[in-house]
């Protein structure tokens, strides 16, 4: 999402979680492990043990994790090599797929196919009476195939699946041989919120592939992708290697996802954005402010009238979400691993 | 359309307009040219005229036409070949090339952005609000950009739009650049649509480019691409063939469309489809039968109960369209040039 | 090969063999069945005729068969279709894919690699050091995978591979677990030739997945793609739909195949040819010509010096092939299934 | 290039010129900016600084720079988006769009046209024949239009373009309007050269874009790719995201060249690896050993007998490049930015 760019330097900014560099452990490693010569495209010793521990978080022994550098690139990676070309990648209409990646997924020859969305979320009920629907239609040899359901969580609008609902669409998928695809650029935010019953040994249960987003959760770079069901397609490092997605020096991302799963860092600073964000929207609320939705992720959504939205963006950086009416505007506060209480105490005073 | 296929050798069918080979005239041309020696790929004299005189019916001078063998093809064709790679195409979301072309419009590596359809058509207020939206949003950037619009005439549920719609389209797509597309598979039952006030060189007046379907009006093969605006992709011929779709005998389509551009024979048969339609159309009313939709042109929609198709089913050909209710489903009949005057009695007799 | 232009009316033509129509059974077929109403996208009785046909003249009552418009156009979707999206087709260098189809198959995603050509052909050994080659080098999966091998019979230059070389090559792709594609866009006037100890059946046998040109041996258009080893790619009328090359009308191809595969029409026809390609060959050799190689199908390249050329060419069409020297240009005359004794005549006097 | 594996912590590498983290000020530097607040997507002032370092490097005020995360994601991109659809690139039959890239390019849709390698470099004059031969080919629209020119400089095989060969093929290329492209990967190895009369702002000149490759010379990743004749193509960030190559947080590119352009760093330790090189050179060939050929920059070939090989692999990492003959292969040692005096000293040993 396009930000409100900072004019000045004194300024401070909430819009996004990506406004920082990454989590002071991984400089550090990065530092100590600096000049150890290792061999390129991931065969490394810090890329093997980041792996290893992905697994363990997993309880998934046997996943095959690979890294990759952004979200939209491991979208079109994961999508691409594992749907049939003759296969569509079912989503809800708001997306990240859909929507956000400058139809990355078409580029590859694939149709999203788009479901309604519930507050971001895929319903299993309209998962079902979709695929139920096409293989009913006797002109489906010419139509788009749907070969695997794609599904983000946290959603873009912050919010969550329960237990229930994942396991609802995960039944869907599997009773029609399609694989579930859950895409986490934040599912560190996710895996900490308040209440939520979804644990990551949970998601590598019922998913066929997923990824850990690492980019807004801490690191510089990198996202990891996990296939949990030894269902990894062939010759992936080949695949990885066409889209331009890999590379020489995969030490880069090795090295950041062990840091992050080294002591459960990776969930220490999730969680602790989450401790942030609930401040925020409490004080927000306190405040009279008119929430789009209620979030339980680090994604605060706010209906801002224009003009006092004007005011606000000289001193503070937020994120344009959309138009809400012709005088006011849906906007994004995000907190993150980075977010400080000085900085949230500062935002509070302003609003 | 699948239709429900003929059991019986004595059966009939009204499943579409494509059951029978094609018009008379067009087999006695192939016959008498059959032996005459031309170049291939298009370079023939059939071919040249029969361009000269689609350019004539068009009252468009310096329109630029290719002969394509099939709807699909041509579709893929333009769209792929007008747009820039970060572009999509925008279509009602009943539009063929969403819905029925098995994603060859992915295939090529383009999103089809939907918009709602109303009995098939596409609404320019509706379009218009999609593009300003597109362009309102800070964050359009990362999105795909639309690059065209592609509208049916006759729609897929064999509506038609006014000239005052077309119109009014044509102005928002100009209005932002965007070139106006229209799939004309069934053109010829479009235009001889009794009331109907839009005209050939109306639509090329108003597209940028379109096509003059000949495969469902009269011919064995074949489809006319217009461009209208001296707008025809560079290294047109080259993209053709990339696309596999040069025919090495040309003249094939060539010979097809000179025969039924001269003495207006594409019109007069198209015409001869619209009355039998419309006779149809009559005896259905007049019977009790309940339509889906009405319709001015060569295809008819019903809902039938189940009970009753599965008799007709014996007797008859029809395609099944949806599944309207637990114990009722829509049908489409079709008259084409080829219907005769007795099958549409035995048709009557039947209901 | 785009042909010297026919300049005059009276002018005759060896320029290529798709200078005709098609054969006069085919036209009558054509008339006969034209009113029969059948179901479209090839399920159509004289479809499923052919298509028995096709198998029996294969000797393989378990073939895949399945029409489509041209060579171009199969030669993508076979390729396209069987290929991994992280494997290429080999070929030889001169093979009509690598050359001649404007990047069709790149289009598709899908590199062609390129082995040296011995007038026209691959051989069996330079393959196998080129398959081991690949597999030994330790960088091979940052490489495109070999994962098919593409060989026209006849060649473009009209050269004929022998069963022994067949033999070869079939073993070497098939202990690489490769398919083995063969394109016979000519290959009934391969089959006719002198001498050729190459069948149909043979090539059943020898190959995975080949297919029988029409468009130059009698039809208007249409090529019978054989799958011989019960593996036609899953899905493949949605894949031949979303290639574009779907045609509502199948029976256009169904007929004129079945009437080629009656009474070995087929092979009639092009037997014929391949007489008077001899008689040609025979009469040229007797006038002193010089020719580019020797060839033993229906296409005769001939090294003219370019005075000479120029003169012959306001009385006969021919091909321009490619510059020879300076003063001399490689041309090609085509015999065909249309070629009358008569203008082979009236060749021998130009000569 | 696959290195021989470290077996032992203990070992050393010539293997590769990625087989560190990167320059110390890099890493001084991130830790600096860290918990800075910017905007993502290169909207960063540190991006900003390093765009215009990078133009005042090149004295080429109006040049347009991005930066990518690795080199075959830059070639498919750049690629891509300069060729129109029907175009292929020409480059050398050596060059790492042809080889090493797993079909990058042509997964995008373009052919790699191979011409004749010498030292892994192109011939102008070759290529003016080539781009001679297309045009006279009167067949060609039924071809692969060559749109692009791709060199590598330093080549694959470590050689070097002379300032009077890179006019020579850049004077080809605008002579047939086709842009000139110089992948840079390790172009600052390149650029210290002794000798070498090709510098920064020759290749500005001379190339229509050209990329300056960071991951081999002192980054942990990124490429920065550089227009340099205000041909950018259009809605560039679109077409990066859509290639999955736009990054979040654009700063650690912009970081890392803002870093390396700065007080000449770049060039600096892209000096101290080639002196590196040439003091290996000096002390190999003063051992006898044999060169696979002559290289300038900072990767040097070698024939080994594989027995002497295997001693060696023992004690220090090495690439394979190709098997020479039954008993010797070609290996290549590489020096880099990171290269140590101490591990040069015990490899001139060890040899």
């Amino acid at each position: 999402m396009t930000g409100k760019p900072l004019e000045r330097q004194e300024m401070f900014t909430f819009e996004s979680d990506y406004t920082e560099g990454c989590h002071e452990a991984i400089l550090k490693r990065l530092a100590e492990t600096n000049l150890v010569q290792v061999s390129g495209y991931g065969e490394d010793p810090f890329t093997r043990s980041a792996k290893e521990k992905i697994r363990e978080a997993c309880g998934c022994k046997t996943a095959q994790v690979t890294f990759v550098a952004g979200g939209t690139q491991t979208n079109q990676l994961v999508i691409d090599t594992m749907l049939q070309p003759y296969e569509g990648v079912v989503a809800a209409e708001s997306g990240h797929v859909n929507v956000h990646e400058a139809g990355a997924i078409e580029f590859t020859g694939h149709k999203v196919m788009a479901l309604p969305q519930h507050e971001g979320k895929m319903r299993a009920d309209e998962l079902k009476d979709f695929l139920a629907t096409f293989y009913a239609d006797g002109n489906h040899e010419h139509m788009v195939f749907p070969g695997m359901v794609y599904i983000t969580h946290p959603t873009e609008l912050g919010t969550l699946y329960t237990k229930a609902e994942l396991e609802a669409i995960s039944e869907v998928c599997h009773s029609y041989s399609i694989p579930l695809f859950l895409d986490g650029a934040r599912l560190g935010y996710g895996l900490m919120s308040k209440g939520t019953d979804v644990t990551l040994p949970l998601i590598a249960e019922l998913t066929d592939v997923f990824y850990i987003g690492g980019t807004k959760v801490g690191a510089l770079i990198g996202e990891a992708v996990v296939f949990t069901k030894n269902n990894q397609p062939a010759h992936f490092v080949t695949r990885v290697k066409q889209h331009g997605a890999l590379l020489a020096k995969g030490r880069l991302i090795g090295i950041q996802f062990e840091t992050l799963f080294t002591d459960g860092l990776y969930f220490k600073i999730a969680g602790k954005a989450i401790e942030l964000a609930e401040r925020m929207k409490a004080a927000l609320k306190e405040k009279g402010y008119r929430f789009y939705l209620e979030t339980p992720t680090n994604q605060q959504f706010l209906i801002m009238e224009n003009e006092k939205l004007e005011e606000l963006g000289k001193k503070v950086g937020y994120s344009f979400w959309e138009k809400y009416d012709d005088t006011h505007t849906v906007i994004r506060f995000c907190t993150s691993w980075a977010t400080t209480e000085e900085n949230l105490q500062k935002l509070i005073e302003l609003l």
